[in-house]
């Protein structure tokens, strides 16, 4: 076969067989084919699309370019969720203790935050101790022993997508649908899962900025899990203001156990549970929503999920302490505060603003390998449509350098908007996908 | 700058700034820029062109890569003529030393043959001691001394094309009608021209398959000539035939002598004259195209052509004897015919077919580093539309190899075809755009 020729058919719409896809990913992963020809072949794939054929077997390609996890023997349905990444979604936390604790085996592989959205794995690394960095063995031993697992990649697994995510990261081919959809895809049937559910994120604060790209997108996913025999249901959500209350590190996790404990912000809890009776559904578990929702609901009440979430903490080396009294969490010593700018109803709170402000904070990564500051963060106190009077905080900010405080005000400040007249609340759940 | 938003824009189909394309160009050359974001970029720029703006300044950016020729002391008119090549596509041969005994300094620089394409300095080069690789300051004197210099590209001129074209031809981005068209003009430019003729070829045999193209091809070019302040005419040439009876390298110098002495094919002739016509009203030299066309027969019939063509010969190191007597040219030993495979009219011969068929004999390259046979070659001896009466010879093969003897005969087989009914002649000249 020839590349170039393979690059020239896709470049003139030309569709390319499973056979030749199967081997540009394992020349390219085999360094048998060179990045300036795999980055011209990206670009002609970001042009002109994959159609449902070919990006079956893309993901599959890059699927089989690493080990794939055989969790068969564990006799629990194995469920994952994923979400496409946005601003104060910590939704996974919680989630996952809920579900598990309602016997669903949850091997886990979230990401860390980078630009403006926050990662999984820098949140739960601001529990002293918890380790997300697993071997194999280790991370099959804990799912095993608690259930439960929250994990970084493995280095093991699809090997083709950390080549090509890097690649596409450089040469300006990130968001094509068909790229991302598979990336995220054969990375998640590489957990050898039985189902699936996506948090597909819409808004200004998401990768997807608009319904009908995140709808797309959605689609996609669950066809490529269609194609492969796993289940994957896609929920999509808002991602116009942040989700919850809490956004940084230490204080999601702080939110994330008063879900667990009964509390929490009314947004954030139904994401939370609307996903985990999707995951529960697709688990055989529940027969219908209202079940599933009460399934859910006993194990806040009866105290399993937190007690979940404790036991998956201490299998990975975290202290349960600052779960058990999340004052002992990092908190950033210092506070500011955005005013509201006048009376009347916030109409803007600007996920994707104050992702950014988070970040510049020392909450996020601008670049892969910048430190996180496991206390700073931002707390969102109104939702939009909410009434606000002048002066009224409508954001805190818990900082500790005062090297980019400026430019992170300065952004919140203009990440609100108040309005004289009435505001329509946001739709949290904008689609849902099966 | 960051590369990776310039890309960006282009995919999405922005423009770039000068400053920006120069900026591109300046790093790639330098290294700084990585083969794999160009390779990308350079996708983008095949899916979404350059408009005149971005043309004109990718163009120079290109030709300030590297040195610049000036030769303004030079009193006469530099005049270059450029043909996006063919196959017997000798015309420079003949054309330059009838332009140049007019009183036309022309400094050209020519390239080798690839793919089914033949190419000027292979053919130059069978004249025994002939050199091509001239450095710089031997070009200038050469040129100073005979008003016509016939080079190879000097590697201090346009650095960027050479890295670019190779980049292009790797990743499937090469038919790109502003890519070819920068890397072509870029590279003439800088022979410090006063006026350049394009021989856009169009047809079978031509990179341009179809009038449309070539025309679109011929007006970018002359457009970028116009915005850079350099006369450009573009002649439109019909490809889908070989020009001329000769196709290989030692037989094509035979036969452009030809030419020189008065003889030689109607339609190499015709192309020849024309291109030359051009060139003298270009210059100056002549006022229409009668007075041209009489100033072009007269280098033949007294023979100041052939003197030239002799005298930039042994500048350049060439023994003229075989000038003098073409039959002391290398000539294969063997011969094959392809005969007519029936009565009529010849309705296909098919100029890629042909040309490729004299590759396999070993007339041309199929990879760069390819050694040429200066003998072999084929002699077409009829043209679209003459009748042609079964088993009379259409070519006769001269080859020496017999290990690719049989493809090319099956190959000039099909080139081939005979109609009962009569055919219509080629239109040879189709087209100027100036």
């Amino acid at each position: 076969m020839s590349i170039i020729e393979l690059i020239e058919r896709k470049r003139d719409g030309g569709r390319l067989t499973s056979d030749e896809i199967q081997w540009i990913i394992t020349e390219y992963t085999a360094d048998c084919i060179p990045d300036y020809q795999m980055s011209s072949l990206l670009m002609a794939i970001f042009k002109e699309g994959l159609n449902p054929d070919e990006l079956t077997a893309w993901t599959d390609a890059m699927l089989h370019s690493g080990e794939v996890l055989d969790f068969s023997h564990i006799e629990a349905p194995k469920i994952d969720k994923h979400s496409t990444g946005g601003v104060g979604d910590k939704v996974s936390i919680p989630l996952a203790p809920m579900v598990a604790a309602c016997g669903v085996a949850i091997p886990m592989m979230s990401g860390r935050g980078l630009g403006h959205t926050g990662g999984t794995l820098d949140k739960l690394e601001t529990i002293p101790g918890f380790r997300t960095a697993l071997d194999p063995p280790e991370f099959r031993s804990i799912l095993e022993q608690t259930g439960l697992v929250l994990a970084g990649q493995s280095e093991t697994l699809v090997p083709a997508d950390r080549r090509i995510y890097s690649l596409r990261d450089a040469t300006g081919t990130v968001p094509s649908i068909p790229l991302i959809a598979s990336s995220i895809m054969s990375k998640k049937l590489a957990e050898g899962l039985d189902a699936l559910v996506l948090d597909v994120k819409s808004g200004r604060g998401a990768f997807m900025k608009d319904l009908d790209s995140a709808r797309a997108l959605a689609e996609t996913m669950v066809g490529i899990g269609r194609a492969h025999g796993t289940a994957v249901t896609g929920l999509i959500t808002d991602m116009n203001q942040p989700l919850g209350r809490e956004v940084g590190n230490a204080n999601e996790i702080a939110e994330s156990v008063e879900v667990l404990k009964g509390g929490g912000p009314q947004d954030l809890l139904e994401v939370t549970f609307r996903l985990g009776e999707e995951m529960l559904l697709m688990a055989g578990i529940a027969a219908d929503h209202q079940e599933a929702r009460l399934r859910l609901e006993e194990t806040i009440t009866s105290g399993s999920a937190f007690e979940k979430l404790v036991e998956v903490a201490v299998a990975q080396g975290g202290d349960p302490a600052v779960l058990e009294d999340t004052s002992l969490l990092a908190h950033a010593p210092e506070e500011a505060v955005v005013p509201a700018p006048g009376s009347g109803y916030l109409s803007r709170a600007d996920a994707r603003m104050i992702g950014v402000a988070a970040t510049r904070l020392g909450a996020g990564r601008e670049r892969k390998d910048d430190e996180i500051d496991p206390g700073v963060g931002i707390t969102v106190m109104v939702n939009i449509a909410d009434p606000v009077e002048q002066g009224e905080p409508l954001a805190r900010v818990a900082w500790s350098d005062r090297g980019q405080l400026e430019s992170a005000l300065e952004l919140l400040e203009r990440a609100f908007a108040v309005s004289e007249e009435s505001v329509e609340p946001l739709q949290l759940i904008q689609g849902e996908v099966r």
